[in-house]
């Protein structure tokens, strides 16, 4: 049975599964897929294509295709071809490119992006206002803090010694910022304020405030160094240089900061 | 309303959209979409399940889809699962491989073909006989010029220093080759015959004639010195050694731009 | 005319084409193309919006199909949105991720899986218990024998010098690793129980049981010196620490191998 609310447009050829939940403002594009025990929020709008609550190993191994929820957010943007498997749960303001694929037991946050071709392999952790650019490949037991950015064809490993049966997640913490073509071995832990250049093959921990580069990436430079191109001033950390799609979007981070620690504290 | 040449063929589960034209033999394969304002010129061939004319943004933020022309000159052939936003111009004798996408106001010249899973994020130039392999990113503001080849996994960026409102865009001169799995740094140019080695993090301009390679890449080699593996006959400028799908195809390079020469002066 | 055995589903929306051979057990999701010359055997799934026997340049040259066959063997698990061309053979208890692409003329083993966004080009010899993980890219002219695990963003290139009409496929032997992000050019041999660390840029061939990393890739270890992280203990040759999905899954590599001599002997 499908629970429909207000002024929800579901467009030709899409399939409905059973218990799936549109709230009021869903919109579904053409063709899409949309499987058994899948909720979506508010206001999301999928493109055409999509496949959500997609089937996981036990339908293929028994037909069954087993109970698996999936809940998104409200207001998600899904760009056509985005296939997101079940026991998932994601926040509000979710986006994705076209053709993204997330896989189960993905726990994401609010305004958190995927560009085009991103994989998220599941069984991960990504916190809120996570941006990943196109192709961006996050493996399993990763964890994401929130507020990281992350540039194409960055992968994000967990296997030491493949093939092994050891799994050693990549944790990046906040503000963070991994630059295109990163490649990030199993385990290692990018702190708080840190840049890894573009083509970093990082093999090691990166500490605060640290910029890393190279294959094997070393210590390159420090953020404190890096110039806006344009005007000449610091950029890093970024959380003081830039806005747009941030909570602090119409004043600055740390009115924005004073606001929340006051709210936590009442 | 649809407007159909002469041996138009549309298979079975296609959407077609408001003013969009199909001119003579255009083909276009089952569960296409193609949305408003879109054109395709005479012989187009569309795989299935592609999308032209893709929604916008302002299409998420108001449910309207706004007026975004999309024109796709003659002979295209354009694989499935291609999709290919509004607001762009695509020459004649364009072609993808599957699963490509396309975003808006991309300007991209004839004879250009892009590989499979290739990603152009829009507002970029792309000249005449470009030929990107598979899987290749070229970022905002990337300048491309005529008959340049790129290899797959390459990525062209264009925030120096991310996240900012900074976009530098790469050029890419005449006859440069980029090989596999190349990055090139926002606001690099690379000279006209050169060629950067496979796995090369390009940070500055690659000078004329130059092979560069190696992270960050230095220059290791001239152009001059790489000899065909068979022949053992030099290979660049490839326009002397290359003919396959060139306009020079049926005579020599040298013979060829003669004749543009002369049509040039007329 | 298309042949059903047993226990056939095949969902809504999907296209079979002439001589269309589906064995008994055959699961198709909803919106498949499934074109002419088509053979499934028993107890093959094929996820939604999948196309089989996809079409080749002869199509777009001619608007005749011609005829390529394609075999896909038992028990396979083809996930949604994956694209494969005819003249091609796949063996049994093949897997792939969404959305791979394998083009005509591959020759493909038994028990090999290819992750989502694979990109298989084709004209190449895949052996039995090939894994290749998410985004890897296999040349043309490929050769890759049994038992080797390919991990995501590796790319296997074919053109020297390119662009030229000289090909020189890699060859990866046996039980070697080829870890996250390898770029192997053209023509170099990956030895028997190898590990090619993630990043590496290989220029030269690799030879048995030695480490190589880096750009451009130098011997930097040997696989006796890596240990387990957990345990402590080697890890490598890994046949004889890893079982799961291994024909020996259920003694050991060397009593498994023992019953094949054994078997070949009689
Ligand atoms: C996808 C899109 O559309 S845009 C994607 C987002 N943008 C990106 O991914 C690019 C981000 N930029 C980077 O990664 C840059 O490498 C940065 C910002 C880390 C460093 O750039 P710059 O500050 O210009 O460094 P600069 O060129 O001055 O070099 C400083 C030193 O670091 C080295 N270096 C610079 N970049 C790198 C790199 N990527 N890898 C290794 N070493 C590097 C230089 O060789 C130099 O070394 P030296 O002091 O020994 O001579
Ligand atoms: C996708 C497909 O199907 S095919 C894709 C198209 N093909 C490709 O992308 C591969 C193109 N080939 C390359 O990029 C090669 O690296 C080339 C042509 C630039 C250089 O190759 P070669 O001429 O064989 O170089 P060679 O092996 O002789 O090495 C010359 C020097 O450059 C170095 N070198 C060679 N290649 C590289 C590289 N990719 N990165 C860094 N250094 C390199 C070598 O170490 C050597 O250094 P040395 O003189 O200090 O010893
Ligand atoms: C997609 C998924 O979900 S997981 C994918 C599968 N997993 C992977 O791809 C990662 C596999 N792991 C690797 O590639 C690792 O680099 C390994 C196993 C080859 C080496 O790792 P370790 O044994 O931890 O190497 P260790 O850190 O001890 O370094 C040993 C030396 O090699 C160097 N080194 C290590 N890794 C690399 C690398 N990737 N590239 C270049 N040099 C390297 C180190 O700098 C060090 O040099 P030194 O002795 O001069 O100081």
């Amino acid at each position: 049975m499908v629970k429909k609310g207000n002024n929800v447009i579901v467009k030709e050829g899409v399939i409905l599964g059973e218990n799936v939940v549109l709230e009021d403002d869903v919109f579904i594009d053409y063709n899409c897929i949309i499987r058994d025990n899948v909720t979506l929020k508010k206001g999301t709008m999928v493109g055409a294509n999509c496949i959500l609550g997609e089937y996981q190993m036990d339908f293929f191994k028994t037909r069954n295709p087993g109970k698996h929820p999936l809940v998104i957010g409200e207001n998600a943007i899904i760009r056509s071809g985005t296939i997101i498997y079940g026991d998932s749960t994601i926040g509000d303001h979710f986006q994705t490119g076209h053709n993204v694929t997330i896989r189960e037991k993905a726990k994401i946050g609010n305004h958190v992006s995927f560009g085009t071709l991103s994989d998220i392999q599941g069984d991960c952790e990504i916190g809120n206002y996570v941006r990943a650019h196109s192709n961006v490949h996050i493996g399993q037991k990763s964890v994401i803090d929130d507020f990281v950015w992350i540039f194409p064809y960055t992968v994000l490993m967990n296997d030491p010694t493949p093939p092994s049966e050891v799994m050693l997640g990549v944790h990046i913490e906040s503000f963070a910022i991994v630059a295109t073509g990163s490649l990030l071995l199993p385990g290692v832990t990018v702190e708080k304020d840190t840049l890894i250049a573009a083509g970093s093959v990082v093999i090691k921990d990166v500490k605060e405030t640290s910029i890393v580069g190279g294959n094997p990436a070393k210590v390159i430079s420090d953020i404190s160094k890096i110039k806006n191109r344009f005007t000449g001033e610091k950029v890093y950390p970024w959380r003081y240089t830039f806005k747009r799609g941030m909570p602090w979007e119409d004043s600055d981070y740390d009115t924005w900061y004073a606001q929340i620690e006051k709210q936590l504290k009442i």
